[in-house]
């Protein structure tokens, strides 16, 4: 992947701080031993809850307290200071309100221990100068010190391999569900909480970390440690915002490196925030859009349901890589299937139809009632019989159009139910391929969900929605990347170079000029003072053409009479010319005419849309939509993080709804998606090599057609 | 609302079957005794089952079987034969295979019970001539002797009130929630089995039916009697198809008098069915998209989630009705309320800002770190104070603003929780608006849950997506209806008249003139035989104009360069006419060519498609789209049974995702709309007129704009 903030040689902004070193981190996230600063004897206090939930935790456990030192409390020694531990402890928690955070932190510091975790609020969150301030202080502090910091205003981590509860959230104890393959990180502290309760009813975690204000460490060195985990197979992240975005993109790259997929959620979609984004690019390309451009350029799978964070994430843990795109439903009842069936359709997942050796199968053990088909319906007869279930699910198995199975677990029965997960399991290994298992029954949570919520191989889902969708997301994460090579355009440094050294808004010639510079096709156009050589302009342009007003203090030249289409002839060309003069002097007195644009009349094709903004948590971005006036009506356009090169252009291109228009939609000619793509990566290349000086840069109508493309007029705003 | 089948005096399709009358089947579905038929001594056998599920019911049980008669079985008495009981039981279950039902069919019959439950399976759902026939056969038997009968292939039925669990799925015991506002209707006896099972996780309900083959009852006779049901206060219906689908329309008309909603899930919603229908038009009113039609047409709530069915039921039998638009939420994490924002501003929910009053109260509670706005973060400290939790609620509900009040329950708490919703219980009564709990946990069942599925007041949902949805049908079912009133056209008797009596397609004249005829605007067409009639007819429609090939045998014009558009003048006509003709010949020597038909060239305005077909569930459908080439790429559609009013036409062009096309799209003209509606109206009439005789018929485009709008091509298929 291209890295980001070292784009070519163009970029002039600094990289994002890159993601803190795993090792460095394991004392504290992992640790051998904890102090908890501030434990009094009230189990329901913060301290005395970290203590509490500390008590499988197999190392060494020190409360610190002055008030009851010398005394056991909740079990554990409990001492006056931090300097009175025999040795340096791994991880030190601070239950001490923000007030006397910063004595405890020295005495931390001054024993080298491995890291703090502090769940004090009051700091940043409150948008208080002195306490940002504050907050900022004890972040330099830490960091002088080479000590990290998990919080402030976090929740705590639990290390669930080593029974670690460093948390004050109640009941670590009731979390009785083996460690298992997927790690949570979360912002929000009551969130991580609210996730890793999942533990309470059997899903396996090995690990949760809560980020809080992320003084320190933010959720991507949180994530990041836990993918050097060997028990973590896939991270579960909810992320609400973060410093610098690009980050993201570390982060992504890491779990790349680790081969472990990173399934995300971004909380705080609204576009409330954008709503002041003037112009018609930056109206489309909200936030949630451009975070879900940068999840999906850093490799991640994005959910968009905190319900669907953590099945999907067991799902990444536990199916390995699909050997098949087609979906075999195997189910006991013809309505499961019938949902089952309605749920693919709508993704548009493949469900094809079994091969003659499945069938044959089938046929052999269904009743007449059942169907020997995909969906299959065993019938609860079939079904009900290991042998026969064994043996049709296998035959499905053994279809190679297939790569994974779904069974919708209809009804939930206490004695038998756990039995067939586990035989499911059983399946999964002589199969190879994963069967997942669609949870029906309202009882949520029963001896069968704990079957395979605990096992290693059965991914379970309460929702054939979030399952199908979890399938989809699987195909795609799994699906070839693309080549991301980015050529440098020739013209770039003449186009950099052309910038204006202060904020401005470039004159649609300025921004065409500039868009030709860096290889972005733009339609031909002379300029003409008069009448007469507008006409000669015409004629050496090729009839019919277009007259636009051209004066440097005229921006909205439709308003002003300044426009006239489709002019067929030299006559036609000065009539126009003289309407067009008249009517802007009619209309503003005061503005400097320098006379008409005369271009022709563009080609037949399909109207795009082609942007480009600086985003504030990701930097340059480059969007693509379906144009022309109806652009605002269907939303349909694309994002993704400047540069991008040819091949992730056409992927940006395929991924517009109006697709089929640029790919011969009821019989008209293919558009030459190669140039558009071309003209996409090179003006997506100009963002990113500019990047701090365009603010928004917008050619709109983009138009493709069999013979290329072309911008048929073009916007930037500088910023200097 | 309009009576289905009743349409105007048009319609020559009899109406559908009325529903059966609810006295009619309160012994047989909330009996005061049960007799079971095939009773076993294995408790684990279908009868045996039945009769164990029947432990708390305090009504009178038998068993039948003459291999245990005389010895109590599961401590019920079991006699030889039917005839032996000593009184007429209401409902009799019978757990005998295919084989063996008629004989026990006549003895029901014979001793007058009150109706009959069937589990059997093996008849019409296995597609086979003769089992079909064995169905009908049983079908006419049970309704010949005045004898309702749940089944076949069902899995019974319960009276939650009762305790008269009359149905084979295991471990009815363990379904101990008390009996609530909600009851179940579904098909598959599977599905209803999964959602009873509710009830074993607190959730009340207080009646559950399933119609399997649907051999006499269907669902909505079996929901039509529990909204007769004191108890019930909503119905969640799963529904897969009908026999006849306007039944579903009575339905819709008995919860209205009922006062009552119906909550409803279509299982098979997939296209695969209607792959085959030809047409552009039938390609876009598929069959989900018809059903979605049919439920708001019936007034009923459709979900489109399996998952969504109870959550969103038990919000309609808790909240009553909406006293305003807000939304407030009220979180002890700010993660949760941004999350909560999230969904509901991706709905286009109205989440306005607390009034001074309301702020006021939210100042004085909520420390430096929280948010005393909308979402309200009152922090953990405040929510956990049981004085300022009261007081902050109260005020928001006090605020004339808000409808409801959304309250995330973060982390579950088994201490503390369920006294936290005792709290929400009782705030509901007093403030006189309801609060629905979004519970985050991860943690499923929980004493929380409990509570709230249990209280009558309090709906939770385990989604914030779902939750945010169900609050939007919930404003959108108690928001006004439409007027209904439709209007005869005056042409209609003329119209039906003149369309043949046997199979064919119209021309596109005979067409456009089939619908003049009721009122459509279609564009003004002359016809002309020579090059000379064709200018003149020009001249006299006006330039320019369009000229297109009359040629009984050529449907597709387009092809044989059969259209010359945009023709300024009398030359150009005449050069069009033999190009035409010329052209025709070439391609289709053998075809007839009577000329040309000369149109004007349409006025500028909004492409729209209009088109109908006869839908095999629910009869005629009317459909409006975004239309010209790109109709099928955004398949921007609504569809609506017909006929529809002036209003309700209006109100499907307003639920166009294209819809502000028409409404002064970036500074365009207004389309007028309400010509377009009474087109769109007098469409509607015309094909549920002509029912069973118009297979299919589309204007498209109809072009929209300030001066009215105009047919510009037609199509019609007859069925003769």
């Amino acid at each position: 992947m291209q890295q980001p903030g070292s784009i070519g040689q163009a970029s002039s902004r600094p990289g994002p701080e890159p993601l803190r070193d795993p090792a460095s981190l394991r004392r504290l996230l992992s640790p051998g031993s904890v102090a908890v600063i501030g434990v009094s004897a009230e189990p329901t206090r913060f301290g005395g809850r970290t203590v509490t939930n500390l008590v499988n935790f197999t190392g060494q456990v020190w409360g610190v307290n002055p008030k009851y030192a010398g005394q056991p409390l909740h079990g554990r020694p409990c001492l006056a200071s931090l300097d009175e531990i025999p040795e340096s402890p791994d991880c030190v928690l601070i239950a001490l309100p923000r007030e006397q955070m910063m004595p405890a932190v020295e005495a931390c510091i001054a024993k080298k221990v491995g890291g703090i975790i502090a769940f004090a609020s009051g700091y940043g969150e409150t948008g208080l100068a002195d306490r940002l301030a504050e907050e900022a202080r004890l972040r330099d502090r830490c960091r002088e010190a080479g000590l990290p910091l998990v919080g402030v205003n976090c929740l705590g981590i639990v290390d669930h391999v080593l029974k670690a509860g460093v948390t004050f959230m109640p009941e670590y104890i009731r979390m009785t569900a083996p460690a298992g393959g997927v790690a949570i990180t979360s912002q929000s502290g009551a969130l991580g909480y609210a996730l890793m309760q999942a533990a309470e009813r059997g899903y396996s975690v090995c690990h949760m970390t809560t980020a809080g204000n992320a003084t320190d460490l933010d959720v991507c060195d949180l994530a990041a440690y836990q993918l050097s985990m060997p028990e973590c197979r896939a991270v579960a992240l909810a992320v609400e915002g973060l410093r610098d975005g690009r980050r993201l993109l570390l982060l992504g790259e890491a779990a790349r490196r680790a081969g472990k997929p990173i399934v995300a959620l971004k909380l705080g979609r609204g576009d409330a925030g954008a709503a002041a984004a003037a112009s018609h690019t930056g109206s489309l390309a909200g936030s949630a859009l451009a975070w879900s451009a940068a999840f999906k350029r850093a490799g991640m799978v994005e959910v968009e349901d905190f319900d669907a964070l953590l099945e999907t994430a067991a799902l990444f843990a536990k199916a390995g890589k699909p050997k098949a795109p087609g979906v075999a439903i195997v189910t006991a009842s013809g309505g499961a299937g019938i949902m089952a069936a309605d749920h693919a359709e709508a993704l548009g997942l493949d469900m094809p139809q079994p091969s003659a050796e499945a069938r044959a199968v089938l046929e052999a053990a269904i009743p007449d009632f059942g169907a020997a088909r995909n969906p299959c319906d065993l019938t609860a007869q079939a079904a009900g019989n290991p042998a026969s279930f064994g043996k049709c699910v296998l035959a499905m198995m053994a279809d190679p159009q297939y790569g994974v199975i779904v069974y919708p677990q209809v009804y939930s029965h206490q004695q038998t139910t756990p039995g067939r997960i586990q035989e499911i399991a059983e399946l999964t290994e002589r199969g190879g391929k994963p069967i997942i298992v669609a949870w029906i029954p309202e009882q949520l949570e029963a001896p069968g969900t704990i079957a395979a919520d605990a096992s290693p191989v059965v991914p379970l889902f309460r929702s054939m929605r979030r399952l199908m969708n979890a399938i989809r997301l699987w195909h795609q994460y799994h699906a070839g990347r693309d080549d991301d090579a980015v050529a440098r355009p020739a013209g770039l440094d003449a186009a950099l170079a052309a910038l204006p050294p202060g904020p401005s808004v470039l004159t649609e010639a300025e921004a065409k000029t500039l868009f030709a510079k860096v290889g972005v096709p733009v339609v031909e156009e002379r300029r003409a003072a008069t009448a007469e050589a507008a006409a000669e302009a015409a004629a050496a342009t090729g009839f019919p053409v277009v007259l636009k007003l051209d004066s440097p203090d005229i921006a909205h030249k439709t308003e002003v009479g300044g426009v006239k289409l489709n002019l067929g002839d030299a006559g036609a060309v000065r009539s126009a010319f003289a309407e067009i003069t008249a009517s802007a002097k009619y209309h503003a007195p005061a503005a400097r005419i320098d006379g008409v644009l005369v271009q022709r009349m563009s080609q037949k094709g399909v109207e795009l849309i082609l942007g480009g903004r600086q985003d504030g948590q990701f930097g340059p971005m480059v969007l693509v939509g379906t144009g022309g006036v109806q652009a605002e009506l269907w939303k349909d356009v694309v994002l993704d993080i400047a540069p991008v090169s040819p091949a992730r252009a056409e992927a940006m291109l395929r991924g517009l709804k109006g697709f089929p228009l640029l790919d011969g939609f009821r019989g008209a000619a293919k558009a030459d998606l190669a140039a558009v793509a071309a003209a996409v990566s090179a003006f997506s290349m100009l963002l990113a090599a500019a990047e701090g000086r365009i603010d928004e840069a917008e050619a709109n109508p983009l138009i493709a057609g069999e013979w290329g493309c072309l911008a048929v007029d073009g916007l930037v705003k500088c910023a200097g």
